[in-house]
C-alpha cells in the first residue's frame, strides 16, 4: 500500500523533479535501464534515498536490472500531473516575466504558456516570444477560453494579493509566486513561493557554514 | 548549547528567510516587537515552530514580550552571513541573466552585483543595469579585484560545468545554479540550484493533490 500523497514529505517530492530530469537526460543518451545506485550517484544521493522517495508511489524497479528508463519518466510525469500538457499564464511583463515568458524549458517539461499579461497600459500589445500582453480586464475570459490551471505572479509585492485574488477569481489552480511576499488563497488553490533572494540567502548561509568547519578543520590539524 | 550550524534542517534555514522577510516588514511598518505566534500567524505556522526554528541559534525573545524586531534582523543577517554587504557576479546575459542583473531585491538583502560576465562576444559591451557585460576572460581578475564571494550562474545546461569550473578557478565560494543540470565542485565550494521548471512541477503536483483531496471529500459526503 502506498501512502496517501498529502503524507509524503515535501523534499521527496522535490526530489522526484530531480529523478525525472536525470531520466530524460538518460533517455536523450538511449539509455534503456539505470540502477537505483547510478541514479542515486548522478545526484549526490544515497540509493537507499532514491528507493524510499519512489516507493511513496508505488513498485518500481527489477531486482538486478534497476528502473526502465521510459516508463518511469512515464510515471513521474502522471505523479507530477506533467504527463498532459499544463495551460499557464504568467502576470507581469517586467523584466522577470519578459525572461519567463521565453523561458524554452517550460514548454520542454509540459507547461505551454497561453497567455501575458500586464496592468501596465504601455505593455499591452508587447510582443512576447509568440504572446502579446494582454491587459489584465481580459484575464477572465483568457483563462475560461484556454483552460489554463495555472498562473506564474512576476509582479511587485504590493501589487501580488490583489493579483492573486484576480487570478482565484478566474479560475486559476495553482500560483507559482515570485513576489517576495506571502499571499492567501482558498483552500482549493495551491501558492508555491520562489523568493530569488531567499535563494541567495540559503547560499550564503551554506558557504559561511563552510567557512566555519573549514575553520574547526585547521584547529584541528 | 546551540547544535553545529550543520545539524540545522535545511527546512529550518529556508525560514530563517522567510522570518527575516517578515521582520523586515514589521520595521518599515515601525513594529518593535513581535510574539511567536503572530509571527508564526503570518507565514500560516506555527508558534512551537517558530519557536523551535530560532532556538538552533541561539536565546531569543522574552517571555511576555516576544521578539525585539531590529534585534532579530541583525541576528539573522549575521546567521544568513547577509549583515555584510556580498559581492556577487552573474554569469550569464540572456533573459533570465538580464532580468537578474536588474533585480532590485537582491541589493537590498546584502547582494552587490559587481559584474556580469557572457561567452558570447556580441554581448560583450552590452550595458545591464549600472554594469556593462564583460568577456569570460576577465573573470579571473575581475572576481580578484572586487573580492566577489558567490556568483549566479544564468546559463545553458551544457555550458555549466565549464563555467562552474572557471568560477571555482577564479575564486568563488558559492554559486547560485540556474542551469537545469547538477554541476561538481570542491567541497569549499558550494553550489545551490534553482530549477524554476521544477518548481513549476512541484507547484502542478500539489494542485494534483488538492483535486484529488476534494475528490475524495466529494466521494465522502
Amino acid at each position: 500500500m502506498t501512502p496517501p500523497r498529502s503524507e509524503v514529505p515535501e523534499p521527496a517530492v522535490r526530489r522526484l523533479s530531480l529523478y525525472l530530469r536525470q531520466l530524460e537526460a538518460l533517455k536523450l543518451k538511449q539509455v534503456t535501464t539505470i540502477s537505483s545506485r547510478r541514479l542515486a550517484d548522478s545526484l549526490d544521493l544515497t540509493d537507499a534515498q532514491v528507493r524510499k522517495d519512489l516507493a511513496y508511489f508505488g513498485q518500481f524497479g527489477r531486482p538486478g536490472v534497476g528502473y526502465e528508463v521510459i516508463p518511469l519518466i512515464t510515471r513521474l510525469r502522471q505523479i507530477l500531473g506533467t504527463d498532459r500538457v499544463i495551460r499557464t499564464i504568467l502576470i507581469g511583463a517586467g523584466n522577470l516575466g519578459s525572461a519567463l515568458a521565453s523561458y524554452h524549458r517550460f514548454a520542454t517539461k509540459g507547461f505551454e504558456m497561453v497567455g501575458v499579461f500586464d496592468s501596465d497600459p504601455a505593455r499591452n500589445g508587447e510582443q512576447m516570444g509568440h504572446l502579446t500582453v494582454q491587459p489584465m480586464a481580459q484575464l477572465n475570459r483568457a483563462v475560461r477560453d484556454s483552460g489554463a490551471r495555472l498562473a506564474i505572479m512576476a509582479v511587485p509585492a504590493d501589487a501580488a494579493q490583489s493579483v492573486a485574488d484576480q487570478l482565484v477569481k478566474a479560475g486559476v489552480r495553482g500560483i507559482l509566486n515570485f513576489a517576495p511576499v506571502r499571499v492567501t488563497t482558498p483552500d482549493d488553490v495551491t501558492v508555491h513561493d520562489i523568493d530569488m533572494s531567499a535563494e541567495l540567502e540559503q547560499l550564503s548561509f551554506r558557504v559561511n557554514m563552510t567557512d566555519v568547519s573549514d575553520n574547526t578543520r585547521s584547529k584541528a590539524v
